[in-house]
């Protein structure tokens, strides 16, 4: 079945607001096995509405609309509907008598622009949104079938978990979506796409990589039909790729960050961690307390951006701070060091660096970061040039500083 | 000028990422006075990218495309302009050295994949990009302009900078836009409506609620064509929501941040900060070195996760933490307090609190978060019971943290 999504607002092209609605649809679908061929986004402007659905319509079997089915003068979606339709615009009795309910209840004048929402082209399923006022109407049309949700992100996904599953349920051709990702941090998406380059390639799979900044995703969809043919396609796919790409995988899970995988992997080897954080300035300590049940394996952090701080809460002496400057190897395993001492983790790391976009020195350009990891198998160090802006060298700062206590666990 | 967008990419149509660029796009046009008629977005398959361009450059003069750039073979966008201008893809030599040079100063191997992103429809104009190895191509083609962005955000803004506004300046048509924006925190944006309504309202002003979580902006727009009128207009608008609005209005600077407005009123202040951070895990610490410079007035942290560590980094008494608990206002004043008298800063946040999902008791449901703020006039106390889910429960945390310290300092 093909499908086509049509998200209409001023807000959506004026830069009001991003529309998250095609997303929130495509997620929908794909957990049904279904792909969507593209997407527009039109104004509130009738001819442009009707231009997005006849087209839509024309492509695809299935299209969802989202947006313009508001109580004010400017929701036009109905109208264009009812255009696309080549059908009148009627009042749904049954949607009149729930809203005027609706509003009684709650004590608000009805006024006649709320009777809007009760119109469909004639012969449309008006189907009750119980979470609004807005209806999910669903229409036939030139050989199409079109869902108009309300472009509230909640209003549209209760209207789709009542309306569209069943529907969609009902026909053929919908199944489970297969699909594997890899999750990689350390190369650069071409480095990791160069690295598969070799591996054979089956047509029944498409390979996709995205970068999401830090890291680097890779996908195997399976286009194959039948669900055994395409696991097995899939786990020999992901197989081979795991071996290609070695320890820059993080994790096969799409749902887990780097600080989770880490966390997994110290709760098996029963360690825990502190980190002492200068130019991350405590987003190692956030990415790890992003994690639910963090408190297992990370046990606190310092946020030590001043050298009096160093000083005083890892212990790291001010004379090696003087002779060596903050951002060095010397004070980097101090403050890991110190960290590891004071805190009794298992493990502690150190982040020291300049972030940017100041603070450079000839000798010590922005972008240079010392990492230091303490653990029972002594303390390592790793210095970075990073050529980002701050906000990035901060992230991929974190990011490898974590990334650092995954492979000594690795080993 | 009639302007409409495409976005290219697979992940924008399979639920894996809510497209931003539009908006982005969006909102620099409408700076320069300039509407967008249409969006598309269409998977990385030559033929829809190609269809998708055709309609485009048949409706507008100006056709703005982002994704589909990188090096992989998935990356087609460059193929399907070709095929749209009807002219070969040739290697651009500039752009292939610069891409060498980039490679070679980084010490990554230029593999044949990277070769691909010297490529673009001949007699195409091939920009630099400075922060990026996508170029942005120019291209003109059955009477419209096509400017091609990559995809990653921060790189087709820095492109849309350097290219298409200095392109769209030398149009007629193209007029500053005027608008004004208040960023406030503490309110709903019902509320906030609200507090406005009784403000007098001219027809040449729009006014513009945005929930940017937690933040809501309130922005005014100006469609007087006239600059000093608009000005004049936008003025008035600006005082006017600032007294009705009072204190939770916390800049009227578009790129300023809450933590960098706190920064501000301490630097101005002459004082300091540090943070005690539990629940929080260090996204106080992050929010402010976010911010360039912000070691003129942020000190350090302390990420005490632990009972241990609040007990030994903050001073925190164990009979303390073993008579009232964690979470509770006797800690949450004791951490601050030891926070400040150790750390030598003048002010010291600390937050401690139950993020969720677990962790709740019925004395101490997900969500109850104390605030204590120690300062040179004394500490003060407060607690909330958050009703979001962990993430935004810390993210509120964070911010509601951080206004305590620019409430104080506004006396």
């Amino acid at each position: 079945m093909k499908v086509e999504i049509v998200t209409i607002g001023n807000e959506l092209l004026n830069g009001d607001l991003a529309d998250t609605n095609t997303a929130r649809l495509a997620t929908f679908l794909r957990a049904r096995g279904i792909a969507v061929a593209a997407a527009q986004t039109v104004p509130d402007v009738e001819g442009a509405i009707v231009g997005a659905l006849r087209l839509a319509g024309e492509r695809a079997q299935l299209v969802l609309v989202s947006g313009g089915m508001g109580p004010t003068e400017d929701d036009l979606t109905m109208e264009a509907a009812a255009l696309v339709a080549g059908r009148p615009l009627v009042e749904d009795a049954g949607t009149l008598a729930r809203l005027r309910a609706r509003f009684e209840a709650r004590g608000y004048p009805f006024t006649p622009n709320n009777a809007r929402q009760a119109r469909a082209p004639e012969g449309a399923a008006v189907l009750e949104n119980p979470v609004g006022t807005a209806p999910c109407v669903r229409l036939e049309a030139g050989g199409a079938t079109y869902f108009f949700f309300p472009g509230v992100p909640h209003e549209l996904a209760r209207l789709a978990d009542d309306y569209l599953g069943p529907w969609l349920a009902e026909r053929a051709g919908a199944r489970p979506y297969r699909s594997v990702k890899l999750k990689t941090f350390g190369k650069t998406e071409s480095q990791v796409a160069t690295m598969l380059e070799a591996l054979p390639r089956d047509p029944r799979l498409h390979v996709a990589y995205r970068a999401h900044f830090p890291e680097i995703q890779v996908s195997f969809h399976a286009t194959e039909p039948d669900a055994a043919a395409a696991d097995a396609l899939l786990a020999a796919a992901r197989d081979g790729a795991r071996e290609a790409l070695g320890d820059i995988v993080f994790t096969e899970d799409p749902a887990v960050e780097l600080a989770e995988a880490v966390g997994q992997a110290l709760v098996r080897a029963g360690r825990t961690l502190a980190a002492a954080e200068s130019c991350t300035g405590g987003l190692v300590g956030k990415l790890c307390t992003d994690v639910a049940g963090s408190s297992a394996w990370y046990l606190e952090g310092a946020i030590t951006y001043s050298n009096a701080a160093k000083s005083r809460q890892l212990g790291v002496p001010e004379a090696l701070i003087a002779a060596h400057g903050a951002v060095s190897e010397e004070v980097a395993r101090a403050m890991a060091e110190g960290m590891r001492e004071r805190s009794g983790a298992d493990y502690a790391l150190a982040i020291t660096g300049i972030a940017g976009p100041s603070g450079g020195t000839p000798d010590k350009p922005v972008g240079t970061i010392h990492f230091a990891l303490a653990g029972p198998e002594g303390t390592s160090h790793v210095h970075r040039r990073l050529p980002f802006d701050r906000e990035r060298n901060r992230v991929v700062s974190a990011w490898f500083a974590l990334d650092m206590v995954r492979r000594r666990l690795l080993g």
